[in-house]
């Protein structure tokens, strides 16, 4: 992995890292193809695997979808493919308990991902104390959490929310966060879905402020869209990350973020609801 | 108390519990004026006190000020007052942690109070740790928090907060919310601020899901302004809360909201950090 | 028309100013039932009818819909009905062109309707000159614009709305408002559609400030929900609205603005865009 | 100039156009220090200069302050800075009337600017009319709009702002929007005043849609900051405009926006009305 290169694909990590198309020991990738949606498989195995792109030990699914902005069909098909991938990572059940936490910064347009998810997410669990009989019987407990940036908090992220996982005990989180990639092409066609939590900072060996099973003590999945690269990407200019944190993002973002938004939302709202259909949710978030 | 009014602010519920003008046992209330501005002090000693005026053991202060949305010379004099009795309250020194906690619901103009208050607060924890040498010496550590309201996230706010709070463990924790007042003309005049912490619901006997000493561990102060009267307070009619649950608001609430938000920040950034001056917390917050 | 009694709901001034049932004359009442929604025309005829119940001549349509805020049948039958009743009420071919206004203050929800029905329109103008190819014969053209309020703009809304329509000149201005009405059970559930356009405080005799074929020299269609009641409507306490001007509204204002907003918003879409569907629309509109 | 270039600074392509430092006819640049802040005034006086530099004949004042964002100081001097540069391009009086109008996208960070500074900006004209004892004899009359973007409103900016000139007729306009800079150092640090007004698109030659005297028939100032650069100045891949708009920013931007924003709109208050404080503006304008 080129080491001036940052990106929160581990798809696109692993291109770079075997330019020459060698075969990465530790690494397994596959994809197929789902009514002309590619759905990637990178499967990290080993510590070899993690030096070799800088992912951690996990599974990475990778939909690319360059017609999700437009194409309503789209929209309903990823929904799909989100959910068959979070259902593959965890068993779910109506008895489930999951808190879905959405990272990031609501004023900043670009990092808005995972607040605005949270808009479209059922939240269910405090309903099913009091009005059971009029959820039906395939709704699992959903809580969700919007728990800010350092910079507005003081505190780290998965401070927030390892304390509030500690009381509630849920028995899966899902973290939604926007991501960096490396190439211009990857902003707002991509979702990632992965069962190795989030990675703050760049990349193995830096755990401490991991969102994932080692820090939380319960099972995460993390789910994103690259909507911005970083500057030091495209540019020959030597820009150092502490005097000029940039950032690259496209003009249509707010577009992006709204559309990406609710197609994760309604992936995960599938996912965690047996039967369910996107009418049905639909009816429920407004 | 009659029984179908209600109010958050203890000076309220005294009022109307003494309509004679008799004293109530358990109860002492006094007054005094600073530059114009009324202060009263509501002191409930003993459950004899708290069950003639609905409101649990405790210190209830409240500033009345009906010119703080255009006057800036009362602003200045409100943000020294509620230093002034958060500091009566409790010890501060730079060593301390606080937590301040922003209550309500941001979409919901009047509920937005304690979420735009944290737009104001200056959070210091994540600096102290990497930048002491920029921050000067009396500089406390404080974090904010916005935990979100039950419909959002699917858990009571005080469940949130135990959660940070059992990891984070701050020495005090200051919440703000919106609270509702008994008569039209308290709306966007009056600050209350109490040690009792907060009661969601309808008063004494109900301490489950209070945010207080007893359910967080820590000392809790309370800050708010009422923004709402409930609409049974001003009608004949018979409006059971289950079908219609109103709330009463004036015009201009968007302004009120902005300008408390700001006042309140201030009093609990002069309260936190000894001998700094508003304008460089103005710089500070931006 | 009692005189203490503020409605923007042509329906309600109806009723209350016929308490006996008696007809009044110049106003003609009919009503229908569509899939288990109550659509309603009042009619007012001549000057007899305007002084009798308060509202301008012309017709007003009422479509009653409980459970518009959870269902989603509902959702689209409403939509249809909207689109239905814009189009009996004007002309519309692909050479259209609308201005949908958005009014209301956008940072005090329940005065939010408008300017969130904005969010969801498709708006083509600019399409049209540049990507018709893209766009599909049937596609009218559609601006759209947030006029905003007198106190933050200093202009009268009626003003803004004029200058742009001036030089545009479009054939319908569309304007979409958050509604009075006198009956709390009336808040959220109904929509009105009117070719009186808007008339701003307290009925006919005041066209000064109107938002109609008068003032703008282009048919007006006014679109509005009630998401408030004023305070005085349910209140025996005599409130002047110079000193207390109050609103009462409801404490899930926001979910009732979001889904009204999206309902009007496609409604609008489907008036004005021949066989489109609202599969189409929600690609186009994120 | 070189053509691959970018900027809305005059400064800055003043700099970039003769990059020997030899003088550019019909370009004259001069600064001065003001407590430690440049101005720079770039003065285009004939078309060689025009096609020298690609920005139209008019002045250029730069205001260059590196500690905008953290010096309340700086604050000050910056306010009292544009007001007298605003005061030195126009006359303006207690009988004037300005329309103030905040361009650019408020759902996206970076470009949301223009309606950020309108927020802060003292609209007096509708209480001129009713409330002139209330106001004192030196405000002026202020009008604000919001116009909004193409892609959302379907109208050219420049066609709002027109319709609204026409109907009430103000003496001046000053718009206020986000600039894209060349260099990175530039973003946020610089004001940029000019009477020349604003040029969207590539300068020189295009006045369609420019937003000045000959368009509007008033004269213009424009006040903008730059928030972005466009990522081809600091690729050396070639990035088409049309398939990938970039744009680069700091992950800061929501601070830098909020403090810009209130710098300017306190500098074009203290412009507009005589022997006003910043107190008494804060006072009013919450």
């Amino acid at each position: 992995m080129p080491k001036n290169i940052r990106t929160d694909l581990a798809l696109e990590a692993h291109r770079l890292s075997s330019a020459d198309g060698r075969k990465i020991e530790g690494v397994i990738v596959t994809n197929r193809d789902e009514n002309g949606i590619t759905v990637s498989r990178v499967e990290v195995t080993n510590t070899a695997g993690e030096k070799a792109i800088g992912k951690s030990i996990g599974n990475y699914i990778t939909i690319e979808c360059p017609n999700l902005k437009y194409s309503t069909e789209d929209y309903k098909n990823v929904c799909g493919l989100i959910a068959h991938e979070i259902r593959e990572m965890t068993d779910i059940s109506s008895s489930s308990l999951t808190l879905v936490a959405g990272l990031g910064n609501r004023a900043i347009t670009p990092d808005a991902l995972g607040t605005e998810t949270l808009s479209h997410i059922m939240v269910t669990h405090h309903l099913k104390k009091h009005m059971q009989e009029y959820l039906g019987d395939n709704i699992s407990g959903v809580c969700a959490i919007a728990p800010g940036v350092l910079g507005t908090t003081g505190m780290e992220t998965v401070e927030t929310i390892k304390g509030i996982v500690s009381l509630l005990r849920p028995d899966l989180v899902i973290a939604v966060d926007a991501l960096a990639a490396a190439d211009i092409s990857r902003v707002s066609n991509t979702i990632q879905i992965s069962d190795a939590g989030i990675q703050p900072g760049a990349g193995v060996g830096n755990d401490r402020d991991g969102i994932n099973l080692e820090t939380l003590g319960v099972k995460v999945i993390a789910v994103g869209v690259p909507t911005v690269i970083d500057a030091r990407n495209i540019s020959d200019v030597d820009i150092p990350e502490e005097l000029s944190p940039l950032m690259v993002t496209t003009k249509d973002i707010d577009l992006v973020i709204k559309k990406c938004a609710k197609t994760i939302a309604d992936g995960i709202n599938l996912a965690l609801h047996e039967n369910i259909t996107l009418e049905e949710i639909s009816s429920f978030t407004g």
